[in-house]
């Protein structure tokens, strides 16, 4: 990954100074403070993992609750300094990252009173996506953008695409039923539209099939709908894709940073690229 | 949603008036009662759908049945006024909505002389695609007619792709059937067509599977046929798609078709096109 | 379909008259002749596939087996007339279509001697392929060249990628023996090798599923391969049709029949075509 | 495949002489010898395979056993030849192939201490990726590359798509462990995220279903995303390729990037280009 630049953080006050380390990534504490949270959360989650296999519990269980609640306690350290050192306590308190960090803690503490909550903790998971964005992979943030941007960009086309796969769906579903009916393992339509879902979608888990010869060829059509169909999101994004390809071939006057790979000239300034080696 | 254009309704007669309300969406009592109607649509579907859950069904039968009867009566009164405010009421009923709005009330009323028929009520799931029509949401109908002229335009690609499915699909059930045999659950030749779909499409049931060693060769071959398959239709539509989105605009110098919409130069000539209206 | 221009045969010998309705369709006689044989084709399928339903083949053993023996026969007479009618008897007998057509008859005279083989009838569903072409119907077959076109010419491409395919499976198979073993059904490293091509073709019929956490590790890898590496083929046929589909423009000077949709000048002849309407 | 040029190997000492057959394909003897063992290293993986399948195994045992070993005896004596005539002995075996080569040999030897390892032979497959390094096929070799210069070009946005699908599948098999719990048989967090897998790559085993209503709509969720989502990764790789393929043929008048390679005249400026070098 791209290593940021490493900044100095001398003649900072600490109060400065540790707000710079824990919310930035442009220094070398920052970096350091960031990827040891980054172990403490992976580190975090297998241990939630682990506690939920049964066999593993009962040998390790004292580990286990120990190294939970260690975590824990970090990580609410962590997310008392975050409020301690940010500017805008309240601001942080409400933000999406900051009601991650809280719902990260307090599942351990419920454990206290009430059993099971713990297995919440894997929200955990989630914090790595701060990660990323802390350690600013700008790279990889422009991707995630321009991934983004595509499939918001082929929004009308994909919702259509879906309404029309929900009514064949709930069609099919409610036919399969009233074709074999619960004694064929089609409880009720809701039941028959969950199959509908595992056959379109070509999962196909096999937890209830058509017994009849008349559900057979219902469900037939039904897979080879949704084995066609596929192509249609599919074509969708990739032509989206294809129109916002990032080439990554900038125009050195006016900075248009994404020049077709055929163009001759910028089309946004008209300077002549033709020298420019295409990347 | 793109909010409609509102008209004025004062000056029109009563029969107008309701003519205005029911029929168009560009009225603010016409789009409140469109969307009174979808809600009512969505709630009916629900109540059906829960009245074939037995355990449901069995605490709240009758309101359940209240319910059905609510909405059939309503939906019956909504299907009258059409047919009395259309202008011509033959036409109306003769046409696809017609048809489906009868087809949406009927079911309820049988369901008085023989029983079982209340879920085909179901069928008032496609009334939401008129919703979709009536709101003018151009946008999306746009989309859709998009999406269906890629879909026509690919049609006889599509149809010789899926003749040839149709032939492997058929040559290796029967084979199969030759080879596995009912003794391992292929129970005659239409069934094991249905199984190499299943397979074809890779949606998998498992439900009845290859006990030989030629066969699960055989079905090795069908599944990976049907896995590299599937790039045939999805590429067809793809290109289809890209074919859609040109830009159409034209650079007058040198004639490049397809020229960005967001160009002020021609990227291959340098024409300064700003000047040039944007299609 | 395109009605194929119709000829008259007066004037003709009866020989010719016959050859020009059983291999032509460009008489009317000759289009009926191919409807009708299509027909039977399709109702001779049906026949063989209901007479291996055992409980529909119980009932109607009589009539089935009278119906197969009239289509046999049937198809007979048409062989020798072809036979007979053909310039070179030779040459038809040794083509495919002269195979397919004498495999189409032989199973149900061998039905007399041995028992089962009547199901191979079933390879009569080939001779369809033979209506498509006898009908002529160009466009189809036209597509059917695009495409077949298209897959030979990723071809190379193709390969390598099943060649890793088969690389990966045949390993990740011998590794889940290893790992998994008989006691947990995978009984031998062929079966296995069947188990990964389940796996990674996302068919996942379940009839044998990892039951150690390293298996199940490792499937899940698998999984993901296989979802994620469908991709490839699909790029590369999606490419493939972009570059030779086919625009329908032909030019009017020197007939090339494939001119790009966005070309102002014939690429083959130079002919101005910015006049021309794009198709 | 391309024959490779034949050179003369006279006037060249025994040791140089065996160097060039061996590690060369560009003499007779150097591809008669690469084609032998080729079907040597595929002729010893079946022995492997047959020797894993129980009923063979016990008939035919002995004739399996000597199999083995003589394949084991040829391919050390080929590894220790290559190691003699190889310039630089050490970096043949501690390069890749190096390593390989002696891995497809030594379980045989263990197979005398410890029971089992011998199936470690199936690592033999990966010799043919050697052979196909040697027989220079260049083209598929250079399609390989293309491949894979695809994949890692839009190796950022995998990567990203892959972590996204990676906290989507953790956070929804913790959910349904919560929601179906042990008792449905989602035994424990690490079990349900393989579930998740299953189900989002559309594999759907059907070893665990949901049964709680919560989590077959849950679970539908997760299909439906699987199915949507197989679009993005398609969607980069087709245009990926899309970018490789571009023929880099510029039309000197109006500059026209990718001018197709049969072209006499440049499609959009109708410039004369038969003189012009088709790159």
């Amino acid at each position: 990954m791209p290593r940021p630049s490493v900044h100095d953080i001398e003649g900072l006050n600490w109060r400065q100074r540790w707000h710079r380390i824990i919310f930035e990534a442009d220094t070398r504490e920052g970096v350091r403070f960031d990827v040891m949270l980054l172990w403490a959360i992976l580190a975090s989650v297998c241990v939630v993992m682990l506690s939920s296999v049964p066999s593993f519990n009962q040998r390790y269980r004292d580990w286990l609750t120990i190294a939970e609640w260690v975590f824990t306690v970090v990580f609410s350290i962590e997310y008392f300094l975050r409020i301690f050192l940010s500017d805008q306590p309240r601001k942080y308190l409400l933000s999406f990252w900051g009601i991650i960090d809280l719902l990260s803690t307090i599942p351990t503490y419920l454990s206290l009173v009430i059993e099971g909550p713990q297995y919440l903790l894997m929200i955990r998971i989630l914090r790595l996506l701060r990660i990323f964005r802390i350690l600013s992979l700008r790279r990889y943030s422009d991707e995630a953008r321009s991934l983004g941007h595509s499939v918001r960009a082929s929004g009308a086309k994909i919702t259509v695409f879906f309404a029309i796969i929900l009514i064949i769906v709930v069609l099919m579903g409610t036919l399969m039923y009233i074709i074999e009916g619960p004694e064929n393992g089609f409880q009720s339509i809701p039941f028959s539209i969950y199959w509908a879902i595992v056959t379109i979608t070509t999962v196909g888990y096999g937890d209830v099939t058509p017994g009849t010869v008349m559900g057979q060829a219902l469900s037939s059509a039904l897979m080879i709908i949704g084995y066609a169909v596929i192509a249609v999101p599919t074509g969708i994004v990739s032509v989206e894709f294809a129109q916002n390809m990032r080439s990554g071939r900038v125009c050195p006057r006016c900075g248009l940073n994404d020049v077709d790979n055929d163009a001759n000239y910028c089309k946004q300034c008209g300077l002549d690229m033709r020298s420019d080696p295409q990347t």
